[in-house]
Formats: structure tokens, C-alpha cells, sequence
């Protein structure tokens, strides 16, 4: 599956890495573990871009974070798409060059040239990791704690599906390296914001469980943004503690974006595939976490509409 | 250091294994993983004792969990403690056997015949692993369980300080005996009652920061409990939040106890020794987690005493 991939590289001197737009620890860490690599080699020019607006500054202790560009122009020989199931989700218009897509989303669509996609994988970082080792690239301990943060931050500290004995292996690995698992733990986790943590307390107040308590709904509107000076990515966790209760299988977050749109997340425990239902509204991700975005319709018609799927996923 | 621990269990006939009072996941799954081994042996009588009122429910998947026992009485050939630093932490008056000790914590007091204390393991149950293995102990499923999940425990998910390439290593072992680890985390996190989410909501609110945002406080009154019909126990992960903060070296939980008394837990992140701070109230704990009970004074007092001492440990 990586000789393609590994001549492509090998071959390449102008290189963009660019990965999903509203980034995760994956997306960033994976793009930024090949960045570090590449560079090392010091015969490529590479460029690395992600051009969302805000990255998360959870991730700002990665190597080469403040080297991720917004933009970019023409002339490479060779781009690499990291973490991204289909090529809307880049963000850009198009890409001239040949495109790897390194992934592992169920619902990747297949866009790249060459693409390296296996959803069995943990975490984009994961496959990376092997695509990095099994090709003789250089593995440094800036490229492992790349690869390391991409792993917890895609597994939550270990706790998914897809965490293997392979897995632990190759973060053995990754320590051995030089990687510090309690200095990730303390930079992903515990440089919280107070206004982060207002937000979580005015979001668990709005908790109210659906269907035999099956469904946790929790809501997030921009007045409770305004009122805590929180920012939109610090409600992510809040359905994951909707989740977290026993009766529950499937937590859902609702979203009042600034124009108005609903932007719906969903995260299931056990056997509910949330992907499908967020298809079904034009979204994506994976079986246990996906979400998409409703427009012209306010907060209990959305609700209404997504416990109709639900109630039949969980018959 | 397990010569001797390994020929005094394979001489003894009639085994008691018991762990700390309030246990948490390392104390009842080392005691468990203990237990499930030699039961396999079939040669000995083991019984399996933790004299608390409450166990805590999300360790109920454990193997052996419903076997463990409020009482014992005499007539055994060996005794052993597991995740205990000192005797008094066992809630018993006295074991009238020989006493092997297994514990990581830096506090130990040394008080078993056989002291197998070493403070830079993760989890009593990365001890017990090691233990087991060497002594060629039987290490089925059920015993990998019962240490992997001991493991999770106290290293809050590979998060906490003593997480090294060993321990992954190990817990790559554990998965291979047939540990899965999404069940595991399923069954410890992901079975949360609603009464704990709504005290989590409203220990949040009560956040207050001190000493230069250094320092987080939050409490928990009876009220509290009342109001949400939730267990003392269901507040321990406020201190954790309270010092996830960015700004925050110490988070505190000021706990009234239903006689009025002040219960205090102290979780730090980087440097201060919080160990040392509840030693002088006449607590224990390790150095990035700790606690200690006071009588006959209000939260206000307490709270000005504790942020005394952590002035000086932060100045």
C-alpha cells in the first residue's frame, strides 16, 4: 500500500502537506509529523497549510505549529492530503499537483491520486507512523511527538475503538523516541480557559435525555458564547459528556451558529452508526462521531427531524 | 525484591488480600488481579476483603468484583495489601498473619513484614503485573483485566507523570492476553449517572481562583448532594477540572462531610508537592494528588489555611 506513496515523496522537491479545515490534534499532528520528517531531509522545499481561520491553540506545542500557512500558491510536484475523508473538506478550490491522501475515515471518498486509507487505523497519526517507518524516513523525536499527540487526540487518551495491542507497541515506540506522554497529556488537556469551563456548566444545564433516555441533547447558543467569551471549538466535549451517561448510546450536540444555521454533532457509544444519519443530512465522519450543519431551520425542528433517524437506528 | 513475596503466597494455604479503604480502580483491580490468579491455582482458600461502606460501581466488570468482602476473620497462613501506604488506610484493627505490602506510593510507611513499594511505578497494578510475570504467576484475561483497568486507573488514561515506554509495552501485553481496551473505558467512564453530571454542573459554578489564578477552588455542600441526589464520590473529578485550568498549578475540592467536617482534596499539575501540603493537616497522597480531613472548622477557615500553605509552595 506506501511503495506508491514512498516513490512519490522520494521523488518530489516541492511538496504541500494540507489537511481538513477546523483541524484536530490528527489532522495537525499527522501533517506536522511529515513536515518535521520531510524537513530533515533537506532536499524538498515543503509547504504546510491548513486554512481554517483559527487552529486550536491546544496544539501550539507541536513542532513547526507556527510554520502551518493559510495560503498558498501554485508549483509543487507532489500534494498530501492528511485526515481528510473527501476533497471539499480541504477547503481550497483545487490542487495542482498529484495528491496522496493519507487517512482513515470510513466514509473517505477516494478523491487522492494515491490513496492510503484504512479505516482499522486509530488515528491518521497511526498510519503515518507506519507508512514514516516502514519507508525509511526519519523519525526523529519532534516527528514521534507529532505522531503521539495525533494518536491520544484521535483515540481520547486510549479509550476508542481501534485501540490495539499494535497500537501500544508503536507508542512504546513513539516514548522510546523521547516522547513525554504526561507533557502531551498536560498541553492538550490542562491549559483550559475559564471561559471554556463557564461554557461546559452552561451547556450541562441544558442537558435533556429523549427516547427512554437513549439520547442526551445538549445546546449551544451564541448568547452563551457572548456571555462566557468562549469560543465555538470549546463546546466539542460537551457531547461527549452528554454520552458519557449510563442509559445513554447516542449524545448530540446542537449548535446555533452566527447566520444562524444549526450545526449538529453526534457521538454514539456502542452500536449506533452516527455517520449514516449525518449522511442522510449531507455531513460525514466516523461511526461513533460525525456531525453536519442544517440551514433555515431553528433548534426544535432540527431536534424533531434528527430523533426521527435516531429512534430508527435505535429500534 | 519479589523473591521472598513469591515463596510466601506459592507456602500459603489460606490467603487474605485486602486494599484501602475508598478504593479506587488501582486498589480493587490489583487486589482483583491478585485474587483471579490464584483462584486459577485452585491449591489455596483466598478471600478478597475492602471494608468500605461503598464500593464504586464502575469497577462492577471487574472478575471477582461481587466476591469482595465487608469482614474477615482470622486463621490465615499470609495477608496482603495492595495500593496502601499505610495500615490505618486498610480499616482494620489487626491481621493476624505475616503482611506482604504491594504500593507505589512515595508515602508508604513501610508497615508490612514484606514491603514491595516502588514509587516510580504508574499503578500498584503495573507492580502486581511485573510480579506476577517474573513469579510465573498465572496471567489468563481475567487477571490481564483487572490489571490493565488498575493501570487506567491511576494513570488517569497514560495521562498522570510515570507513564514510560515500559508501562505501553505492558499494556500492548495485557491487550495481547485478550484486554479490550474501548470496553474497559466504557465500562469505567462511559456509565455516568445523570445525578453526577448535574453535580458536576453545579461544582463548576461554584469555581473561584485565588493566589493569581494559581490557584482553583470549588466546593461541594450536603445541598449540593441533596439537590442531585448524587454521591459524595461523584465530586472527585471537580478537583481535576479545577485544575485543568491554564493558569492553575492547584486545584482544590472543599468537601462538607454530613458531620460538619472538611474534607479536602488537593490535585496539582506541575511542581507543587501537594502530598507534603496535606501531611501537615495530618493527609496523605501523592505528589500530584492528595487529601486530608479537618474538624470543627468552616469552609472559609479551611480554605484560608490551605491557600497559606500553597502561597509559600508557589511563591
Amino acid at each position: 500500500m506506501f511503495e506508491r506513496a514512498k516513490e512519490a515523496i522520494e521523488k518530489a522537491k516541492r511538496v504541500l502537506l494540507i489537511s481538513h479545515v477546523n483541524p484536530d490534534g490528527d489532522a495537525l499532528g499527522s501533517s506536522l509529523a511529515m513536515f518535521n520528517s520531510l524537513q530533515i531531509t533537506g532536499s524538498k522545499r515543503v509547504r504546510i497549510v491548513n486554512v481554517s481561520d483559527d487552529l486550536p491553540r491546544s496544539y501550539d506545542f507541536l513542532p513547526g505549529f507556527e510554520k502551518i500557512s493559510k495560503t498558498f500558491s501554485g508549483g509543487y510536484d507532489l500534494a498530501i492530503a492528511f485526515d481528510c475523508a473527501s476533497f471539499d473538506r480541504l477547503g481550497v478550490d483545487k490542487i495542482d499537483a498529484p495528491l496522496i491522501g493519507f487517512d482513515h475515515h470510513p466514509t473517505n471518498e477516494g478523491f487522492a491520486d494515491i490513496d492510503i486509507n484504512d479505516p482499522s487505523y486509530s488515528s491518521t497519526g497511526e498510519l503515518v507512523y507506519d507508512f514514516l517507518k516502514s519507508s525509511g524516513f526519519v523519525i526523529d523525536k519532534n516527528v514521534a511527538l507529532c505522531l503521539y499527540s495525533a494518536i491520544v487526540s484521535d483515540t481520547g487518551f486510549f479509550r476508542y475503538e481501534n485501540v490495539n495491542s499494535a497500537l501500544f507497541k508503536k507508542c512504546s515506540e513513539l516514548v522510546e523516541l523521547g516522547v513525554d506522554p504526561s507533557y502531551v497529556a498536560d498541553m492538550i488537556t490542562q491549559r483550559e480557559s475559564l471561559a471554556k469551563l463557564r461554557l461546559k456548566a452552561k451547556i450541562l444545564d441544558t442537558l435533556t435525555l429523549y427516547l427512554n433516555a437513549r439520547v442526551a441533547v445538549v445546546k449551544l447558543t451564541q448568547d452563551m458564547l457572548k456571555s462566557t467569551g468562549a469560543a465555538p471549538s470549546d463546546a466539542e466535549e460537551a457531547a461527549n459528556m452528554a454520552r458519557s451517561l449510563a442509559t445513554v448510546e447516542v449524545g448530540v450536540l446542537l449548535r446555533e451558529e452566527p447566520n444562524g444555521d444549526v450545526k449538529v454533532s453526534l457521538r454514539s457509544k456502542r452500536f449506533v452508526d452516527v455517520s449514516k444519519a449525518a449522511l442522510i443530512f449531507g455531513g460525514g465522519g466516523h461511526k461513533r462521531a460525525a456531525g453536519f450543519t442544517v440551514k433555515g431551520k431553528d433548534f426544535d425542528t432540527v431536534l424533531k427531524e434528527v430523533l426521527d433517524i435516531l429512534k430508527k437506528e435505535l429500534a
